[in-house]
């Protein structure tokens, strides 16, 4: 997507960019971060009068390549259905900013960083960190690239959590807010199932207690945590639809403990690919920045105090399949909204694909979110 | 429960009894085991007509101490909530009889077992086995105990399959069946969970593709294994009751990767208290063989056909929370029964506990069972 780079001279602007901020960086644990590393893009160009900004957040394994083929992959852009000409978020009409988030491992500090202190890798010595944290940094990123206030930010997933928490830490720089297949917490489900993946990825020796050597990664472990995780995106009557009880490339069982199943040879390939493109320490920081994640926490449990602040217009969208970040989690916060005064539009959408539909192509999402912003435009 | 154990002086009755039976026993993968160890338990006493044999069928991990104290925990019989006296199966009534699956770790024949052609464990070189293989050795076992027609056969889980399995593969020998929370074949997202339990145990360097010492097995792969399927076992409803988001022995977040939420410490407890009772290799063969499971299969998928030379009766029990084998799956097996003719009675029971409702207190459970049981006797 090359095309749709900003013609600006200006270095800030473009693909693939690199910012390193001067810190210290304070983060919600108390402890901070000495230098803060942002990889990030931009595509389109800011209105003069700053009006037209959107930020793009991303999920727990997505990245700034929200709009153009991943370096490493040499895959489409994550959101492409989404984020480009023609689409609800248009670098035409649009400036679109998506930085890769704190914790994560394409550009911005976490654990695999340099600790400028030591000169070693950060590891599992790299703080643990918070949502909160996340969406503080790219703050950090917007005033660098003399962003005041934001038309909107999106996100789905964890990049919906971002967004809820954009418009209560900062709420004089949010106009709306887009909150895709998301929650404003972490069930005990949730937190379980990163559980057994942080689990895989500790049990395996390769981890070396985060000091593993970047070319000898806890892979094994590390794909064994995508593929409990994967399950989660799916819902049991896609995986039917998809895979059924078909057998990979047989007349009739093996008996063996081959991926006899298509639905085994799926899961080894999602595991295994992901190991290719991910950090695992940065697998571990990032599940547990989702699972501290609770915006009523800091308001005795009362959400709608969370939102007091805001006065930003949201737009919520569930899928039916979702069993994740289930419609009920949207619906607790239309009501937490709704108590506390602010403008919401909340639509579930059917879909038989679970937690993955936001990712995929989706009409009548994209409806919604190309009609909230051209309202508040 | 030793009170109720038969007082017979005939060594083949009672508690934690072992039987090795001359092979060779086939299998459906078409290989075949020159010899047959059974362990097993009895309770009660067979009436003279022999009218009064009930097989008790246990799921995934269960073993033959349905009814008595485990050896190696210590922890009371799984199902002494059904299985005892003044219960639905009782030993002052009943005789029943309770055998370790075929591929288990408590006495039968499995994968720790010493391969007599070789005098060394079969580990991997064990053949695949399936449900039907552990019916035919259970059947093996009613020869040699001397019981002939079953008043009934019973079983939750895994064990409902088997009870299932017998009305088939023994329509002669079964006059009723008892499947709770159970299912006619393995879904796409069940195979999808027993996958990551098994490339977990298969990713620990310690399994040493099966060949590990008795006293240095994968145990942090099959820990992370049953962490895995353990949420699969309970419900979101469950887990929120039972957990939430409270923390373990904290007032505040630690900002750590130390089990901080109750729900982290609780499946680590069950990941780990799980290995000091389990054999990893049997968790992968009796993985593989509910994977294998589709009644359906032999029968171009026509479920009722399958069950067509049965005269049996059957009651199945689901539970509205367990998402594991689902109330569809009940209902299908309903569905297919009713199209075979057979007598079926059907109940799904409330319950916010998951698929582990089959192994707690359960005092409508208890009256489906107890009353079927007597209208059949």
């Amino acid at each position: 997507m090359a095309s749709v780079a900003t013609a600006s001279l200006d270095q800030r602007f473009g693909l693939d960019r690199r910012v390193s901020l001067a810190g210290p960086f304070a983060l919600a644990s108390g402890q901070s971060l000495a230098r803060l590393d942002i990889g990030y893009e931009t595509y389109g160009s800011l209105a003069p009068d700053g009006g037209n900004a959107i930020l793009v957040c991303h999920a727990l394994t997505g990245d700034q390549y929200v709009a153009s083929d991943h370096p490493l992959t040499g895959k489409p852009g994550w959101w492409t259905r989404l984020v480009g000409p023609g689409r609800p978020i248009d670098p035409e009409r649009h400036f679109i900013i998506c930085s890769n988030v704190l914790g994560g491992c394409m550009g911005t500090t976490g654990p695999s960083s340099i600790d400028p202190a030591t000169g070693d890798r950060y590891a599992m010595r790299f703080p643990v960190i918070t949502i909160r944290d996340m969406v503080n940094a790219q703050a950090a990123l917007l005033d660098h690239l003399g962003v005041g206030v934001l038309q909107a930010v999106v996100g789905g997933s964890m990049g919906g959590m971002q967004a809820l928490d954009w418009a209560v830490a900062h709420p004089a720089r949010v106009r709306s807010v887009v909150g895709i297949a998301t929650a404003a917490r972490h069930s005990a489900q949730n937190i379980a199932f990163h559980e057994v993946g942080r689990q895989a990825i500790m049990a395996d020796p390769m981890w070396r207690a985060g000091d593993y050597a970047p070319d000898a990664p806890p892979a094994a472990g590390l794909a064994v945590a995508r593929m409990a995780a994967h399950i989660t995106y799916l819902s049991e009557e896609g995986l039917t639809a998809k895979f059924g009880r078909r057998l990979q490339d047989r007349a009739g069982l093996g008996f063996s403990f081959d991926a006899e199943f298509q639905v085994e040879s799926y899961l080894r390939h999602q595991g295994l690919s992901f190991t290719q493109r991910f950090d695992a320490n940065s697998y571990l920081y990032i599940t547990r920045a989702l699972d501290y994640f609770d915006l009523a926490a800091a308001h005795d449990g009362q959400l709608a105090r969370a939102f007091a602040g805001s006065r930003a217009r949201f737009a919520l969208v569930s899928f039916t399949s979702d069993w994740l970040y289930p419609t009920s989690q949207a619906r607790r916060l239309v009501r937490a909204l709704n108590a506390a005064g602010a403008a919401v539009s909340f639509c579930e959408l059917e879909s038989p694909f679970g937690h993955d539909a936001f990712l995929l192509e989706a009409p009548e999402m994209n409806r919604v979110v190309d009609g909230f912003l051209r309202a508040g435009a």
